[in-house]
């Protein structure tokens, strides 16, 4: 069976008209800066997108639903793959990125919610693309709600197994009413972006500002439009305005539906919420005691730099306000655990996803019990519900081909010889969607370091996170082109 | 149901009965030296250890076979803290190493046939104490033999998914035959020791260093006589000899058997084996030419500094003729990768071991498959025998178990402040039993820079690694010593 290329092209070109009318918000934002290069440039960009998607979308009529799981696969990962490139675009037309593959690792930072940039110099900018840079997160977290909130359940209908690993557990709560619910999801990630930008605004940022890093919050993003990013304007409001709407993107939108629709005790007694809170709590506390009795810190410092600092990370934001490469030993590998675990299934944030790491907790719990009896028959499950052992299969090959897909980017950042903690934490914090990572490419660093190839190597594993490593990864595979020959 | 701790005790006093003989030879090597105080020192450990063995075997006899589960766990556990703290008492009493978590980290590295090492220079001690440090090794190695052979298998008697976890696919051949075909493997050992002994001697080493040497390699520990490891004595001759025995030792000694009773072919007919195999030559390879590129080496000296230090990795050696810490960043990624490999499963090497890597990839090429046929039924199989789901969660289990215990250490140890790099490796290095890691614990390093709490640490790993986790740390669960309220 060939692919349905011609259905799945007409879906993309339906994309890229979305994309092209997408482009009239820097637009605007450019000449209200009286940026009419920039403004320009984006009408030219949003022309030629538009003007791309026409032949396309003169292909067969066709919806996502029609389409087989192959097709599925295309039209997400071309999907992201196309709108990366159109993305750099403006950046090297207006050459306030030179070399393309700086502009295309930007921009692939940009809608796969990392954060991680090439810049060294952010404020040097214009307002125009710097907005259009934050606006690829809102872009990127929509987009990893409608693929993880509609599109994969959709694809892997009635294989519930497969759905269940890659969307987590709340899923069949509201499988009946997925579509209907999908929309709603929408609203709240629109809502949560205007209360937030409100919120911001009350602590004393202008519009663009509060825009630009409510759409960096709520995309569990983490691009700034200053050099120091949060710690710029030193106001705890702030702080803790941002800190909020991290934690809350880093929850499943399914649970904010449920509890529309239920009742909000529902969330407080979701497990992968308790774990993901549980995380963060325990991670506050032991950093925020090694920084006052290692680092030197008063508590109350401890406290407000420990609790942005570990949010961040875990919601694989990306956003700092202080440099924790400086911090003590034990706070650092705290963070760099963090790298690990990510947000809850269906947020925006990265990640491998609490869900999966609660599976491997509860796997591994039942392996010493299954040892000390042998005859017991010990089920694997959370919350009393029994996960079938293929659910568990399936979250475990995820979490190794992450690893795996991170041991081989760290081995082809590392030609460039940069010494080990540096390679390692560059791309477990691409392959999470985080932004900073250790040593040269911490907080208060970037990856302008990185040669053109690492840095195509490291947009790839940005990609590849923020799709939950299949969708992306089986387009590289001899089975996705002949599936006949399996 | 209570733990049967009378026939437990009996089989620990049998062994500590063991061990006193065991300690008339570095009580000879001492006399041969004229060493007399260390003749003194390790006839009264051994006069010591006989009394308290005394008591312990006047409990009920009994014989492994009798023993349950979770007596067999007391007994292997039990048996190796009790070597381990036995084995410091010469280093203590001597003075040659002063305060007990130092002897102890020696001890556990030795017993462990990890090879890390506190001291700062080795040349500095006596002839008694240095062998009595590598001989350790050799008891270490004839100890893993002896568990994954023989007692593992009894313990899971019928129960083949978690017998094949511990010791690997080669099992169910031998099976039937195990008890009888125990004693020859001891026996391809001894063989191996004697034969390694008399070919490092043709190379023009004495006989007292070819036995210290041949200790290392052939229970894959890596302790030697010298500050400069085997690069001491560079000769060519000497590492290929070494390497050898190394390269052999990290195969399962099941293999060796089946050769002897079924044709040699057999042996490279092993998937395990061909795995293994193809690890070692491609990370020569790579490590080779990126030391020829980037290291600015010779080819000829490229590949013998590649091809010894990968295998004593992989192999969990740790055996030195050069310092890889001051290789490419590439080269030094491949070998930290190798940490996570280790030999193959009924060997003497440490680490994850080949058998369940080659499950993981296995499993992680089926989880794709299985996401673009989602009805297809694609099943886990190594060399087309079909694994158990039960197998492969096994499996998967043991991985995230490991590197969990490695997180934890990496975390306890890092409260002595040292970077993550160091931290990170000499936890991974202890629990794989390979000796050197990274920075400051380079193969030209030592251990001594930590704090006696972090040896403790690293000392729990050694014993944990080489006890496969689950018999070491079963132990400390609650479940363990209170199974009725399963």
């Amino acid at each position: 069976m060939g692919l349905n290329y011609r259905a799945a092209l007409n879906i993309l070109g339906v994309i890229l008209t979305i994309l092209s009318v997408i482009f009239m918000l820097p637009v605007i934002v450019s000449i209200i800066y009286h940026e009419y290069t920039n403004a320009l440039i984006f009408t030219g960009t949003a022309a030629a997108v538009f003007i791309a998607g026409l032949p396309l979308r003169r292909m067969t009529k066709s919806q996502l639903g029609d389409l087989g799981i192959r097709e599925g696969f295309f039209v997400v990962s071309s999907t992201w793959i196309v709108i990366s490139f159109v993305g750099a675009l403006p950046f090297v037309i207006s050459g306030e990125i030179s070399g393309f593959a700086d502009a295309l690792f930007e921009s692939c930072s940009g809608f796969s919610t990392t954060g991680a940039t090439i810049l060294t110099d952010i404020e040097s900018m214009s307002r125009g693309m710097l907005f259009w840079r934050s606006f690829t997160h809102w872009i990127g977290g929509m987009g990893v709600l409608i693929l993880a909130i509609a599109i994969i359940p959709m694809l892997y209908k009635g294989k519930q197994n497969l759905a269940l690993e890659s969307t987590g557990p709340t899923i069949e709560k509201t499988a009946s009413t997925m579509m209907s619910s999908a929309k709603s999801l929408y609203l709240i990630y629109i809502g949560f972006t205007v209360i937030q930008t409100v919120l911001l605004m009350a602590g004393g940022m202008n519009l663009y500002d509060s825009l630009v890093h409510t759409f960096g919050s709520v995309g569990t993003g983490g691009f700034s439009t200053y050099n120091d990013s949060i710690a710029h304007f030193d106001s705890l409001y702030i702080e803790i305005v941002t800190m909020i709407f991290m934690f809350m993107c880093g929850v499943s939108f399914n649970l904010y539906y449920i509890a529309l629709t239920k009742g909000l005790i529902n969330i407080f007694r979701n497990p992968e919420f308790r774990l993901y809170s549980a995380f963060i709590a325990v991670a506050i506390l032991i950093i925020t005691l090694d920084l006052v009795f290692k680092g030197g810190y008063s508590a109350g410092e401890s406290l407000r730099d420990s609790s942005f600092q570990v949010i961040s990370i875990i919601t694989t934001t990306g956003y700092a306000t202080c440099d924790y490469n400086t911090w003590p030993s034990l706070s650092r590998i705290i963070i760099f655990m963090l790298f690990f675990c990510g947000g809850c299934a269906s947020s925006t944030a990265g990640g491998i996803k609490v869900y999966r790491v609660q599976v491997i907790f509860r796997m591994v719990k039942r392996s010493i019990g299954i040892r000390l009896h042998p005859n017991a028959v010990i089920n694997v499950s959370i919350s009393n519900k029994r996960l079938q052992n293929e659910v568990v299969i399936n979250v475990t090959s995820f979490v190794f081909l992450y690893l795996s897909v991170m041991a081989i980017g760290t081995l082809l950042i590392s030609v460039d010889n940069f010494d080990f903690t540096t390679n390692l934490t560059a791309a477990a914090s691409c392959l999470g969607n985080i932004g900073p990572g250790f040593n040269l490419v911490g907080p208060v660093c970037n990856y302008s370091i990185f040669s053109p190839f690492s840095k195509l190597v490291m947009s790839f594993l940005m990609i590849c996170g923020r799709l939950e490593l299949y969708t992306f990864l089986a387009f590289f595979t001899p089975h996705y082109w002949n599936p006949d020959r399996y």
